[in-house]
C-alpha cells in the first residue's frame, strides 16, 4: 500500500464493541469512539471541553476478539489505522458518505486504568475459536530482545 | 502549544519500565519501545522484519504509575506523543543529541492479547502513592455517554 | 489545547479553492482534497489505486489568501491539521455530521511538480490586503540559522 | 509495508538541500529540518518559541530533483514521510544511531509565502535529466475530477 491516510485516536468507546462472524468465519468488531479535545480557558484557569470527535472503527480477525473480550463502553482508548470514507446509496437513492477508521492496532489506555495483559493465540480456523493454541508466537518482540545498551546512550 | 510534533508507535517495550519519583514526589516513569516495520517479499510470498525503531519514552505522574504496574519488557503497546529532541555536551565535550517521546497516551495492545482494565482514581498529593482514591471521576467519557444514534447512521 | 486529533493528507485538491471574507475582514478558504491510496497488485505487477478519501479542509487569514493564490484544482499538496466533526440538522430536521480537516499548514507538493516559493507579509488589518508589509518576519526559523554541524554527526 | 511509523513534520530547512545522484543515475536528496513548537505564556501573553526539533530527511528520485529546485535554506515546508533508526559503528569502534525521514511527500508551505507550481514530467533514465517529457500523467486526481456534489452535502 501507498499514499494510506493514518489516524490516531485517543478517546472512549460510546457502547460495547459488536463482534460478529462472516460466513467464513472471520471475526469483524465495530466500535464508536468519541475523542474530546479539551481547550484551557484564560478566564477561569480551567480545562473546558470541546466538540467530541466521534468515529466508528472496524477491526478483524484476532483483533476483533481481543476488542470484544476486553473493552465495554466507556473504555478508553489509543487507536490507530488507516481513514477511510465509505460512500453507498440509500435505498431512497440518496448519496451517503461516512469516514471509517479501519484499526491497525488498538490499545487499552493507562491514563486513568492499569491493565492485566494476557497474551492470546488463537487458532487461525474458520471457526475463530478463541482457544490458545499451542503455535508460535506472532509478535516478533514479546521477548523484548534488542533495545538499547552500551555507553552512547544519552542521560535518559 | 503550537506546532509540535506528534507521533504514534506501535511497537515492544525492550525492558521493564523503570519509575521513579522527583524529589516533589512526582512519578516519571521511562522505557524504550521497538517497533518492527515489515515488508511483504514477493519471492517467499512471506513477511519479513525490517530494521526495528527504539524509541526513549517518557510518562508523568498517574500515567507513569500505572504504566508500571501494567507493562513488563516485551508488552506490545500503542503510544502516542509529541516528538522531542534533546541535546547535550558530554564531560569530554562531545555534543549529543537524543530522540525522545514524551507521552501523552499509551495503550496495552490487544492485537495479541486481551487485557483486563481496572481504574484508577490516584490520590494527587506529593506523595505519588498508588491508593485508589473516592474522589471525582478525571474521564468525561468515561460513562460511554453521546455517540451515535439514529436513523442518520450509515450502514457502519 | 490537549487530545486533539491531528491528521495529515496527502491529495489533489477536486476543485479551485474557494476564499471568502468573514464581516470582520477575516480571509477563510475552503477546498476540498482527494487522496487516493495505491495498492500493488501481485497478479499484474502494477500498482492500483483505491478508494479516494475526500475531506473538507478550512484555513484561515495569511494562509487562507496564500493558498487562493497558488492552488488551482488538482494541485497536489500535503495538508495537515486538526480533524473536527461538525453536526447539524437539516431544514427538514434530519441529523447530519461531516469531518472537517482545520489546516495547520499546507504545501504545494514537489513530487510532480516544482515550485517558485515567495515569501508574503500581508498586512493585517482587516482588509485582508495582500500587499507586502515592510514589517517584521514572523517565521523565525525563515534564515535557516541553527541545524546540525560538527564532527558528531552521523554519515547521514 | 506493515507496521511502518508515519511522521509529519512542519518548520524550515536548516540548509541547502544536497542533491547526489548514485552511480546508477538515482537522484537523492538530503536535508534537515528544524521545526519549532511554540507554547503560550499565560504571564506575558505572548507566544514563545520552544526547543527546536532537527530531523534528517532523505528523498529519491523525481522527487529528490524537484526539492532540489524549489527549496532553498530557510524554506518552510510540510513533510511527511517513514521515521527510520539508522545504527552504524563509528572507526573508533563507538556504536551510533540517528533517526531519519525516509520523505513520501513533501510541500512548500503557504503559511507565510505563495507558491508558483509548475508540474514536471522527468524522463525515468539513469541522467535523471529535468526536461518536460510528452510521457504520461503519473497523478491520478490531477485533473480535479471527482470531489464532492449533489445535495446531500454539508453546508460546508
Amino acid at each position: 500500500m501507498a499514499n494510506e491516510t493514518t489516524l490516531t485516536l485517543v478517546g472512549n468507546l460510546t457502547a460495547d464493541p459488536e463482534l460478529r462472524f462472516t460466513p467464513a468465519g472471520a471475526a469483524l468488531c465495530k466500535f464508536s469512539v468519541a475523542s474530546t479535545p479539551r481547550t484551557y480557558d484564560k478566564a477561569t484557569n480551567q480545562w473546558k471541553d470541546g466538540e467530541p470527535l466521534f468515529m466508528n472503527c472496524s477491526a478483524w480477525r484476532d483483533l476483533a476478539e481481543n476488542i470484544a473480550e476486553s473493552l465495554v463502553r466507556g473504555s478508553r482508548v489509543v487507536v490507530t489505522g488507516r481513514l477511510k470514507l465509505n460512500r453507498w446509496t440509500t435505498p431512497e437513492g440518496e448519496n451517503r458518505q461516512a469516514f471509517q477508521l479501519d484499526v491497525e492496532d488498538i490499545g487499552a489506555s493507562l491514563r486513568y486504568a492499569t491493565a492485566q495483559v494476557k497474551k492470546m493465540s488463537r487458532a487461525n480456523g474458520a471457526s475463530g475459536g478463541g482457544a490458545p493454541a499451542a503455535s508460535g508466537e506472532p509478535d516478533p518482540w514479546a521477548n523484548g530482545t534488542g533495545g538499547f545498551g552500551g555507553s552512547e546512550e544519552p542521560p535518559f
